[in-house]
């Protein structure tokens, strides 16, 4: 069999359903050609997958194609932006026409949900990791960053907190659960392979929430950032931690605490709030339909401090770094 | 020893010594925010280098970080955009701070040459390679394609052809020269691993050229894309091919045409133009300093011909390509 990088884009990658009239030349040339909406910035991000390092190997081709975009598209939401274009470097093992279309497919059918072009990108033999960029737009002047938290801020996240670690533990064969906690594996291992991006959310907030991050090492590293780059700390009472209902039957089994706070992949939005907006927060996501919970508050006190019932607790393990070796 | 993501990027890629004015959030944020001048288009690309496939698993850090930029580059060249930002994701199997030293060194130099700043990126851990996706600007309107070629222009190219295919044959010790080749040695290897991206000539032949694209799969490849996109044919002198004095010498020991018709990474622009427009084209390419040499002229008739002397010929090997097992 010979297929060339050319029949593989072609045959996968050429007819993704979506002309959005901004792209103005796609797929095909050197460059693509792009033009952003006047009076508007651009908001851009990269991420690469590793099979192996931010998937088990043996995670099947639709859910790699879907969460590359996925995990993309939620840094675009923590920064409030509306996802316009994409661009996707493929390395591969060997082509493998099952695979791919699994995989282009799945990428596909999230990427047109949210109305985001591919215009560009590559393939290369190599062992498996996928490299996506993406970019979006945000009126000028406005947009969500890390940098806007101050003492007094209340703290919130979107869904729920831990489900995708938990499915990262029952993939890798960490934990087994008796026969009666099916559905809690299922929706676990669902939270892990195909995580919403809040793009909703992140827009709906522009402009009122104070600051923002997509909840993708773990909830205490990620508020850390929000922490770090506005200069304050936080306390964090543990116990309003948002988790879903199978997850909380585990309670006892596992320190289902610490899993919220420290796993990674849940994907969801950790973002802060003047008080005084609460108001038009809570219209907003009841319209969004998008379950949002109060965590905790901003301090002035530098450092990130958890409580239980008025006591003050420590947790295990604080978030996920891919080179950390101690 | 532990080094996390956050340690690198702070110790080897946050002072880059360029402040663009149009990044207003750079690196540290989920995403960076870019400003694109008014009346203006973003051109795009990105380009994968995995080790072993698109170098050498020997080559240098230097070499891979100045490389991994140049071909991207080579691509916005090839569009006639001016370059603006990248991003960059690297892939490495473990941190070891010499290569990210030289690495990351050789990937400034470049950028800070073309004033490139880095917004973004990802450090992962994993076989190594190198994501990088580059971002440029065109005034609306404007952008060489590789759809205006029409029947009776000419075709250029710039620089010199077959060195760096000669360098990658002596790298992997395909061939071995004797010892008083030693400069042409040099000189071939110089090419392979240290390209230079045609950016000025690509941002001077915009709007004078009616179709480019850059040489990276080998001069008959990449022109068959031209041909292909503005369904036209072309014929070749092979005797004009401009090839380099030592690597000339090597006629007779190699089949040095074929060599300078297939082989890929040299990175040169190939271009059309209107016969009318030859006068423009020598006076800016003689102010760029850069050389310039009509090898052939476009056809009605589809297809690609060579001639040399007056007779057609056939070049056994036509391109590059990653997933060509036949």
């Amino acid at each position: 069999m010979s297929r060339s990088e050319f029949d593989i884009i072609r045959e996968f990658f050429a007819n993704q359903g979506l002309d959005r009239s901004d792209v103005l030349l796609g797929v095909g040339d050197d460059c693509a050609l792009l033009q952003v909406p006047d009076n508007h910035v651009l908001a851009v991000s990269t991420d690469t997958l590793v099979s192996g390092v931010h998937f088990p190997v043996d995670v099947c081709a639709s859910d790699i194609g879907y969460k590359a975009l996925a995990v993309n598209l939620s840094d675009l939401a923590a920064m409030g932006a509306e996802p316009a274009w994409v661009t996707l470097a493929l390395t591969l093992p060997q082509i493998n026409n099952e695979w791919l279309k699994d995989f282009s497919q799945a990428f596909f059918q999230l990427a047109s949900h949210y109305n985001v072009q591919l215009v560009g990108g590559d393939i290369t033999r190599g062992p498996l990791s996928i490299s996506v960029h993406v970019s979006g737009f945000l009126p000028r002047g406005t947009g969500l960053t890390r940098r806007g938290a101050r003492a007094g801020d209340d703290i919130f996240v979107s869904g729920n907190l831990g489900d995708a670690g938990l499915g990262l533990l029952l993939h890798e064969n960490k934990i087994v659960l008796a026969p009666q906690y099916r559905e809690v594996q299922q929706q676990a291992l669902q939270k892990l392979h195909r995580p919403t991006p809040r793009v909703d959310l992140g827009m709906a907030i522009r402009g009122i929430a104070s600051s923002a991050i997509d909840v993708s090492d773990g909830l205490a590293a990620d508020l850390n950032h929000i922490l770090n780059a506005s200069a304050c700390g936080a306390t964090i009472n543990i116990d309003q931690l948002p988790l879903s209902k199978g997850f909380m039957q585990l309670n006892g089994q596992l320190d289902v605490h610490s899993l919220a706070m420290s796993a990674g992949d849940d994907y969801e939005l950790c973002f802060t709030l003047q008080k005084n907006k609460l108001n038009t927060l809570n219209k907003l996501t009841n319209e969004l339909g998008v379950k949002i919970t109060k965590i905790g508050e901003i301090d002035k006190k530098k450092g990130l401090r958890l409580e239980t019932q008025g006591r003050t607790v420590k947790l295990p393990r604080i978030g996920f770094d891919h080179f950390k070796t101690t």
